[in-house]
């Protein structure tokens, strides 16, 4: 067991940019559609309450928007908005605005066959570039007709899903990409000005090369840009076995490091120096069927990342929310190595917990290294997340030791603690047997698994210093709380007379 | 620590009379017009689903039942049944039948003005014995004509409460009572003979001498008598301090042996021999206002008294299900020595858990001691419960060191745990500060730290034997579940490859 | 206007074997995972609550069930019963049962590429008997394991949709559908010989032909057969125009007489005679484009059947309970004449009515002929349902100039009219412009318009008879309730002296 | 029947001060902590949305907040808060803020015995008045701390109820009102001078001596005042014949002059010329016994008084959203004659509409008379209401024939019409036998008979005029909205081609 001495003081200031909370990711927009995907979605918020979410699949062919039909031999084009606006009207209702990715290709607009995905996006460009704008334009008015131009002009509209594989734009063809770039941005601005579009929305391959070109197609061609997109996953090549993916984890400052290069980037552009970059898809592994997600090591390495990928990036949006996905088919079990911060059945995975205690922390940080956060919370206290990533088996234990200087008087303290041993639902999971279709009484056992363990004590500082040992087994996850409290006892109550009401 | 070997025999069978879900008590009839009540209600019976409920109040004045009027100087009566409707349909609505306690006095039908309580249950004898009876019968043809009869003939129905106390009846005066008795059990059965009544409600104050009388009452006079009730407290005389009274509990075998007693002497008459006795109110202590129910040393005294009360009881009615309760007044705090399952604000206090285990176990028992429980569940699985109940401080571990004898193959443990440390609210309250009015988020925390801890592991058995250990410190509950599981793994998952899913 | 004197015995009997809570059709069964799907099955539940479900899809390749791999070039099945057990716990979970229907086929073992509908349902033989019998094995047993074989036992199988169909199955091949059900029906009795199979589940097209010899295949080669089902439609040939389809419809004597046929070609077969025929499918269009469904007309010649069809079927579902459907696509409006009672949006179309208003009423007729049906209900009133289907314009009105014979007192008259002005939500969709996207304020205003009007009436009866005249304009469905009641007068409340009480 | 023709111009302007959903009146507070007063409101504020709440019985000993006990024989006080936050905390979530009535006097507090209503709320002055002022700062500044300033800074807050009423204040004695004000008006300056109070809170029972020498009072003591309050009802001496009274109703013309006297007044001190006067209780009947409050004529009358009470008054609270109401006792049918908007049940009286109406009309009025008011809504259409009360019996219909001055164009026509004959809960409930405890059956056919029959019409104006009568039957209330619309139809829907989808 290693220990850490660290000594706080609860007036210093440390940079933290907390975006945990700016976006999430989700299955295509059809899914979205769902029961369980809503009951999710709702909990997700309810406990979380991310601004933004952002999803594939808006002009696929299951949302139902772009039709064709032929009057004297003449081919018309008519819409149908109605399955976006109830994608869209119940996340507004779940207090989430559309962070809008346009894309994929309707079959009637597509120049060629190429899909993806079980679900069969086509991502070949538009046979038509107008009719492409045309499309574009009549989305966005539709918006700003049903929300209002107030409520579109908060919103973000991304072009494409990553261009820069072959999988999701025919060929990787860059000059194609830019084109649809331009068109796109330029048919969103004629709607109007205010909104805002970015791109490239690349992922980490050859991407140092398409981030410069792409600004420097901007910079040259001038089709609007405000802000840049891309995408950063921390895992190396796969082993599949099955249905599963097995994939070894790059340790985490390689991965903060490749984003401070696309920052880079970004700055030499005079033009674009400072401008918002977006991570609009991030996790572990890319993989949605790695059983890394599901895990401990993987609540523990995320929470190190969502402490200080705000130090180069406008936002980071966690890929995704829950497991109703389906990029690899139906899963067949419960746990299924997808990318949910919800397991399906409504368990929460440790994950989920790395986001809601990021969420709770705000973002006035005094203290901060590769262990830990800690901030000023709203209500006058100190707030901290802990974690311990290790990959291997073993690993040892940390203890971080602290010592906080602080005013004398009383104070609380809230420990809500995520590791193998305490909040790990897929291990009890496999301890059941792994069934592929637990009932309900087996969901409510995973749920109950699922949960932290909150422990409080109470402490008295009478020397302006309060110690306090925070210990983090192999991948745990700690959330902690210090508040000065004034203890108040009613009248005749003696907790000393009352038998546990005390510690021993 | 001690250390008890125990064997098994999974195939073996204790008696074990599992009443504990039968009947729950609650604070007066005019509390379930509440808000709080109802949604603490609609909890309770969500876990632990009660078949009945009892309470007071049923005809006191804020149930606006009983008024009379003057027509030329003649008094007439009208009854006014919404409130009691509007309690009752609440009840049958959430699946439970009304054991009806008939009491206390309209102030129009008392013969004087002695009351009791906070909210002033007048416990005088009605002035005009017709005009109870018509009373009675008014209401239980009111429930006939609402209801059905053949709903109501499963209700149980109860003449008054605790007549051998002074503050519930004017000078606990027994031929009175009798009197009531007589008229009241007559008047029930003039609406159907099918109905079921019963007496004499009598608390543990001379009460050998109450029961004996009473049933040579009953023998002789012919009055109807389908069950005897009777209370049953656990604690020594009350220490009163400010809001609170403090008192040592008395062991469970004196307790138990109390009962053995009642069911002696009904068993002694020839007419009543093997006659139902219902407990009709049970608890640790008598007073709203004793800490104790707040603790983890009721829940596992308490659990205790459920696996042993069966053998000669009908059933035992815990008193109550929820704070919501007002005998001493609204109390000052979320932890005020209250009866409930539920501290108010929706937490669960220790005790809940008590009940919440034991309407899951079933009937069939395999084994039992002082310390444990296990029967066969549904689900063709072992269920057990133990506890360790230490009234004073230290108080060692108890480990019990289980041989059970099982079919080779794979198994599965769950264990829930409620102790001191881990599922301790009163004490988390403690720790924040006792906070007589907390907020939101603070409650929220309180429900926290008020969940058992839910823990899985599992086993292969090879020589038909499996050897488990459960520990219980001081106060500890333990739920347990033992199944065999037959293990399915998805194609390609590998557990050996997945950081945190076996046991390391 | 029209004046129809009718007498009404109270005590007279007449033929009704009302099913229309029975069974109800739906979209496939992918479309079960949908968030509006689930809620619009609530609240048809909470109105209507069918007993049963059926609909296509349930093998389609988007439920995910069937898949193969391979291990050494050999192929290897496995299943998938995730989005099923979805969709089957929701409808148990909503009190409906399975009426499963078996089809159509997964791509990996179908023997062609023909499909069906905007969403592709393959309709080619297996490719692998074998294997077909398989997967049925594996679902249904599956279904045992997690439901048990108490609830499967209840629930009802058919093999495959409208074989004699080209659409449906390939070259409507006759032959092959035999093989089809032959081993299917086996398949399923192997898993336990107290399930119930039965088909052919075709349309009105070479009906009787094929249901002869399918009857006949059936009694040569021993297939289990436990009933019969068959599908009907109420139009003439279809008129395409853009996005709809109009169509003439059949007199209701028409459609009925079709069905007797069918009894009697089953009838005609000693091994079958009386043998339960279900109506698996009905309603007036068979086209999802039709807005007949949207309209009052739909309504009343509904109702007709509804108090008809049982004399020669078992059962008959309606085609479908909402319009969360598919076939021709995504509707462009929340009125698109799809085949739901509900449309989207939760909006009742006045068809909901006439099943609602059957649900009301039980089985113990009294009178009945081409205008209305009243029967006698569990509340010891009388119940009727009144209907004046006008498809031409004009139409006049209709008075039903009933004299009930009844016992003296006073009766409580309670009447709710859908009609053309006052429960017609197309009509103010229309009004209101016909908006495609209606927001949530429409929404709410169409609801309204679509509430049937509720009125009361009080009488008295002193000359044994009562006199009650119900006018039905064109297309008017009218549900009616008399009741005897015992008024019951607060002390002090005349009604004389409070403005409106009573009817002036 | 009358006919008015009526010009309308929709750029014109007339005063309209539209208060009516700035406060509701409520019963006492304890009734705040039931389960169907939680409901009704819940259902109020989601259809009605008002701002504040005001009710009775604060300090009244059944919320238990003020106690005394003994140490060495000195009294010392403590307060208990937690009913009043669980009310409090109720009303915040359903977005109410308290208009909060100081008042009545605790027991321990009480200088007398005196007391009123059915629930004994005692009307002495304090024993103590350092006690009292204790009392409110110990209050107030509870609130501070639990809600923060910020909040409690937009509340209202009233020194007493009606203290020129001996039954409300002993004797009436006009100075100790003025000692109670100025202490308690003080007290609430002095936790924070931006907190608003205000008196006295005054019915019209010699209301202009009192008001003229509340005013004076306050302006030579110096006591705070920020608002003057007052009561207003409108019916004549009752007559009382068991639980009910009866009375006349005074013109509204009347009740409109009582108001501007008050106005006079105050405008006639300098110092509070203009200042803020809140009508804290109106309605027309007084008596919670009066069935005129269940009428269509009551909500006729209101509607008029809701269209011209802004013109003097600040705002206006109906006494009051609901039923669940204890004054005269528990009321012995679900219609009692009792102040609510609903009724208890969950059923609508006609006057809910009129609140539901003039909460969607909002404030931009272009035409107002005696029998109608109308706005331009948000929406850009426009929004009228109409009534027509008619006490006496008789009472002839009255049509408005409205011209309307438009842009040529489409235009939808929505009404909800409540009158006798359609929307008129009482009369249906003596239809049915006016059962004293109507079942959930009955009690859902009384809410449907409770809503406004809503219909719709389209029409097109060529000639910038468009002529709508609007027709109003004794005691009608009607809702209208005026809407240009923008038809659209979809691709081959050819409305005259569908029965019923147009006007015949």
């Amino acid at each position: 067991m290693e220990t850490k001495k660290i000594k706080i003081n609860s007036n210093a200031q440390t940079p933290f940019n907390n975006k945990a909370s700016f976006c999430v990711g989700t299955g295509r927009m059809n899914l979205a559609l769902r029961h369980e995907y809503h009951n999710q979605l709702e909990k997700i918020q309810k406990d979380i309450h991310f601004s933004y979410i952002r999803g594939h699949g808006l002009f696929c062919d299951d949302m139902g928007v772009y039709h064709t039909y032929n009057v004297d031999g003449e081919e018309k084009i008519e819409f149908n908005f109605r399955y976006i606006d109830m994608v869209f009207d119940d996340y507004l209702s779940l207090g989430l605005k559309p962070f809008v990715e346009f894309g994929f290709m309707p079959k009637k607009l597509a120049s060629g066959d190429q899909t993806i995905f079980y679900w069969k996006g086509n991502v070949t460009p538009p046979s038509d570039y107008d009719k492409w704008a045309e499309l574009i334009k009549a989305s966005v008015n539709h918006w700003i007709e049903r929300y209002g131009l107030k409520e579109v002009s908060t919103w973000l509209f991304e072009v494409w899903n990553e261009p820069n594989l072959k999988g999701f734009w025919k060929n990787a063809d860059m000059d194609e990409y830019f084109k649809l770039y331009d068109v796109t941005s330029r048919a969103v601005k004629s709607c109007d000005s205010i909104l805002r579009v970015g791109g490239p929305s690349i992922c980490g391959v050859d991407d140092e090369r398409w981030l410069k070109c792409f600004l420097e197609y901007c910079s040259k061609s001038g089709a609007p840009l405000d802000f840049v997109t891309r995408h950063a996953y921390a895992t190396e090549m796969p082993d599949v076995n099955g249905h599963y993916v097995y994939q070894k984890l790059r340790p985490p400052e390689v991965f903060l490091a490749e984003l401070k290069i696309s920052r880079g980037i970004i700055d030499s552009f005079p033009r674009y120096k400072g401008m918002d970059m977006h991570i609009t898809e991030f996790n572990t592994s890319y993989s949605p069927l790695n059983p890394i997600h599901d895990t401990n090591l993987n609540a523990a390495y995320t929470a190190r990342l969502l402490s200080e990928m705000g130090d180069t990036c406008a936002s980071y949006s966690y890929w995704t929310f829950g497991d109703v996905f389906e990029e690899a088919g139906v899963s067949f079990t419960p746990f299924s190595g997808c990318f949910g911060l919800l397991a399906n059945g409504m368990i929460p995975k440790p994950t989920f917990w790395a986001f809601e205690f990021f969420s709770k922390i705000g973002t006035d940080a005094i203290a901060r290294n590769e262990n830990f956060i800690i901030t000023k919370n709203e209500k006058g206290g100190l707030a901290g997340i802990a974690w311990n990533p290790k990959e291997d088996s073993g690993g040892s234990d940390i203890t971080l030791d602290f010592t906080f200087e602080l005013e004398n008087g009383d104070y609380s303290l809230v420990k809500k603690l995520v590791d193998e041993n305490t909040c790990n639902p897929l291990k009890a999971w496999i301890d059941i047997g792994s069934p592929p279709y637990p009932g309900e009484s087996q969901l409510k056992l995973l749920r109950e698994t699922a949960q932290p363990r909150t422990a409080t004590q109470r402490f008295q500082v009478t020397d302006k210093t309060l110690n306090i040992n925070i210990t983090l087994s192999a991948n745990a996850l700690i959330y902690f709380e210090i508040k000065k409290i004034n203890p108040q006892t009613d009248r005749g109550f003696d907790p000393e007379r009352v038998r546990g009401a005390v510690n021993a």
